[in-house]
């Protein structure tokens, strides 16, 4: 039996990772879990799973929590009560599915634990690749995709050496508004750009679809996670979202990965790995039903996110955490109704311009780095 | 290097075994080829590559071979010959690239002398399956798909475990006739079915690519193969013979290898295997450039020569060696302009109703099967 250990409990990764954990109650036992303010929800979760240790953000949540469960699980808070969670003693496996960069330290704590991590969320590797990956070496862990796109990579790697691999080819469903023009995009809502054609995710990471963002994080993603240079990843407009993402070797054999968006199939394979384990057969893949699958070559300047993030990555250094950092308040801005949607890039392309590059950025400067270009986001002001 | 020996050198397959050996001339050494009775095409790869030994079908042209060719060649013939090339004592690998169940013997032959067998000839398998993979099992011999379908689920399997398997899918292109309806194949001409929308491969398959016999026999073979029950082997129409094949497993994840139609890449796959060695860029999978892929269900009753074959790799025993034979003598019969091309699939019926099946013929009972069913083919007449 895996214990697993979830930061980001009530998150929609969160969530589908318990569906997963309830579907094999013989093989996964939930140890700890995080939370962020949704804590109608943790009390659910408390009561089904009966989990060791629960951390919320705020103290007075946590307080009251511990008036309303039982004894035997221990309530926790803040920064201090999530590190806790990511280095519970009893977790053979930590789950990162907390949003934005609160989870990169806790993180590095549970690599120098030794925990295995399940990575669902982006923002640790892309401001952080090169601190993570380094310390998951060090400590001998593995670090395991949580994203359908990585997983499918990891998947097609499976029994190859690195060694062979040409190029990395990430798919892109294209995100709510792929059939729209750039001129199409001036006056769209916020929710227009929450109605994801394919996949049922947040609400941040489903407007980083439509900006193709999210694509842009996954390509710097990708490059710390399986060592592969910027010129060797590239993106697939592919609108079904079938093919997960494939790897071309230089053999000129590509493998692939498919199945229907169902993220649960992903993060069970990480929690498995490298064994599988079967999974109900409805919802399997029907191609014969699908018809039809589309391919397109991306375009960067219809969806100047992804160039950003490309630019980015390849400049390396402290640009990522500002690209990520940029975007984070970005998002944050359009979905409060502040800026429009167009408005995201443009403030990203602004904090990307005004940065300048710190090499090697240790883990307070990409803090510090964070918090500045999120500040910087917050006052630009269009007029 | 790994040094070669080519049964069926002047064959579609053996011809393009010959562009990867000479593409990759410091990983691979041709010692031994067989060949028919093309004596042209085998001068030249005797003077391009100076193999050790050379076998040919006919005894007067391997003596006249013996006055034209280099001393260092030694000449053989017949099917003393053939088992030569097979059992070469200096070859690492056996390519079995013949046409037809002459290679049967001699591959046995190379599995006792512990070479690795990298099989494009499908009778071998699907004629003695039961006796062919006992002797690869004894002598510790791996077994390594050539056909582009079988190397893409061998390619999908790499790092995965048997047990995990849900199904192979198997993608078929449908052949010629695949846009006729079953009334209007009555009239076609050999010229007709000789001209396959994707592959450009030897006569005798690209007939049994439009009866659709070419993916029965397929599927028997990959059962053995991959010891996987009939039930858990489906066939995709699929036009565009990109997606190679595919194997589901039961956690949902589906992996498919892709590629352009070119059949150096999983021949050089079987030579290199379990490493990948670098192919020219050009020609690379561009799928932006096709755009879009289709997937359809196969019709049984449409392409009839495929439910035959599943139900006589379901009965096992001889059933398959007749429905070998009988669709070899039957084709020939069409090529030879004899019979019309559904009458094809009319003989092959007629050959295994007749037929009362043995549980588990040797190799002898086999070859008896074999001509028997010739002969009866051959006879039948229809008015």
């Amino acid at each position: 039996m895996k214990k697993i250990s979830l930061m980001g409990a009530t998150g929609s990764i969160g969530l589908q990772t318990l569906d997963v954990i309830k579907e094999n109650k013989e093989q996964f036992k939930l140890t700890a879990i995080s939370a962020g303010r949704n804590i109608a929800e943790t009390k659910k979760i408390i009561t089904e799973f009966q989990p060791q240790l629960v951390s919320v953000q705020l103290k007075e949540d946590a307080l009251s929590l511990r008036n309303e469960v039982p004894s035997g699980t221990k309530i926790v808070w803040g920064e201090e009560g999530l590190l806790e969670v990511a280095c519970h003693q009893d977790a053979d496996i930590l789950v990162n599915a907390v949003l934005g960069s609160v989870g990169l330290y806790p993180t590095l704590q549970a690599i120098e634990a030794g925990k295995t991590i399940a990575i669902a969320n982006k923002e640790t590797l892309v401001t952080a690749g090169h601190i993570v990956m380094e310390a998951a070496k060090k400590h001998g862990v593995d670090l395991l995709p949580v994203d359908s796109e990585h997983s499918a990579i990891f998947q097609c790697l499976q029994g190859e050496n690195q060694k062979d691999i040409e190029s990395l080819i990430i798919t892109a469903s294209g995100g709510s508004f792929r059939d729209r023009a750039r001129s199409e995009l001036e006056g769209v809502t916020v929710k227009d750009a929450l109605n994801h054609p394919n996949w049922s995710m947040g609400a941040k990471i489903t407007i980083d679809s439509a900006t193709m963002m999210n694509k842009g994080l996954e390509v710097i993603e990708a490059h710390w996670l399986f060592n592969i240079p910027f010129e060797g990843i590239k993106v697939l407009l592919h609108r079904e979202s079938i093919i997960h993402s494939m790897v071309e070797f230089h053999d000129s054999s590509v493998m692939a990965q498919l199945g229907t968006p169902d993220m649960r199939v992903p993060i069970q394979y990480a929690l498995t790995y490298p064994e599988r384990l079967e999974r109900p057969k409805a919802g399997r893949l029907n191609l014969a039903e699908i018809g039809k699958l589309h391919f397109e070559d991306m375009d960067f300047e219809r969806f100047r996110c992804l160039k950003y993030a490309f630019e980015a990555g390849e400049a390396g250094g402290s640009l990522p955490a500002v690209l990520n950092a940029a975007n984070e308040a970005a998002v944050s801005r359009f979905l409060n109704g502040e800026i429009s949607f167009l408005q995201i890039e443009a403030l990203i392309e602004k904090a990307l311009e005004k940065h300048e590059l710190i090499k090697q950025p240790d883990l307070d400067t990409i803090k510090l780095i964070d918090s500045e270009t999120r500040n910087f986001i917050k006052k630009v002001s269009f007029n």
